[in-house]
């Protein structure tokens, strides 16, 4: 168990290739990753009827228990396991199980709203978007909810137009500008590439600092503004010397 | 001089912010970084009067001399200085000067359309669209046109609205499809940082290859799909088990 040096947020669409990028970027970075998926997170309706939780608008903000996510990120943060929640997606209610979730040096939040909740936000040192277009995004929504799990075309289209799309565009798209890279497509080698480099760099960071008894060397990466302690007020300004070319 | 390692390219709209990402990346990574402006092959138009050329659309792809740029980008790739082409945007007509530009690890092509050639975007190692708002690049455009330049507000409105805008909307903001990774608003500093890990990742890569004798250690790099030979085909394919979260 460690305590972990770099938490990555991936934001996207439904169907967008949120889960493709965090999968291959676990799978690249290899053991020491813990996956938070923040569907586990949707809030226990068990209070409610089934058939008002089958009513109830899970692309809404709402639907999500985020002071439970904030507390199980804080507490993986400072080193401690988790008992992260368990959803079962049929009977739209939360299990009696929950897995025991131990920290490890990197951490990977991934939903449609993982770059929404401003506390969250505060808490991840990378936020990565996942854009991809709508038709395609409802084409892989489709073969995932229809062909894979048998559900009927018809209320697969009818809940997409009512609720996922109006909100994804409400809620979702909105948390683009909270992001410091999109990655377009999905699974896009390169870029996932890039997060990767990112990751090790960092991890090779912390080894050195955690090593290194030099406070000098420690302030250095300080200025160069390259730790995960970076001042976020730089982006989007720019001196006028630096404007676009004269095109 | 040495054969170059990685080459970028940053592209996106008057006033994005390319420039900055430019000179911030070549900041951080420091001497052996070559620039390659994209206006500096505007099409030489001294044989047209003054009159005409200043009616000439330069935010079209035909304003510029692709045929040049490949050549030139070719020869740096292989290790061979280039003449530079120098452009002079008052009069709009190509100098008489030239400028010796030498071959260098890493090279940043920078230009609103700098992702539109398909003979360069082969040539590219990383992709890179800055997107930022068309509000905030015309408040941006304004500020060094008629600040800077003083030029009459007028007629920098006037050029945007008639050429600038719809050219950028039809040729290149289309160019994000062909992007490994889109930066959000300009000067992103967590982006920008994401591209120099990746570069120096890049280089400590290539390093190694130089010095390493052990064939097999430089397949596992081609496996694990890390190198600047990866297979761009991968991207936007992903198998149902992976598709996005169950919301």
């Amino acid at each position: 168990m460690s305590i972990p040096s770099f938490v990555i947020g991936i934001a996207g669409g439904t169907g967008a290739g949120k889960t493709t990028v965090a999968h291959d970027v676990a799978e690249a970075v290899g053991e020491p990753l813990t996956r938070i998926p923040l569907d586990n997170y949707y809030e226990d309706l068990s209070h409610l009827e089934y058939e008002d939780r089958s009513t109830v608008n899970y692309d809404h903000p709402s639907a999500f228990e985020w002071e439970l996510l904030r507390e199980q990120l804080d507490a993986l943060l400072t080193g401690q396991s988790i008992e992260m929640p368990q959803y079962d997606f049929e009977r739209h209610v939360r299990t009696d199980e929950h897995v025991t979730v131990d920290p490890s040096e990197v951490i990977v939040l991934e939903g449609i709203l993982s770059l929404y909740d401003e506390e969250i936000l505060e808490m991840l040192d990378l936020r990565v978007y996942v854009m991809t277009d709508a038709d395609v995004r409802i084409l892989r929504r489709i073969e995932r909810d229809v062909v894979d799990r048998g559900r009927e075309l018809a209320g697969v289209i009818e809940q997409y137009l009512e609720t996922v799309k109006p909100m994804h565009e409400r809620f979702v798209a909105p948390t683009k500008k909270n992001a410091d890279v999109i990655i377009p497509e999905g699974s896009n080698r390169i870029a996932v590439d890039l997060l990767i480099d990112k990751i090790e760099a960092e991890r090779g960071s912390s080894d050195l600092e955690e090593f290194d008894s030099d406070p000098d060397s420690e302030l250095e990466e300080f200025d160069s503004g390259r730790g995960p302690t970076l001042d976020r007020g730089e982006s989007g300004t720019e001196s006028p010397d630096h404007l676009g070319s004269p095109e």
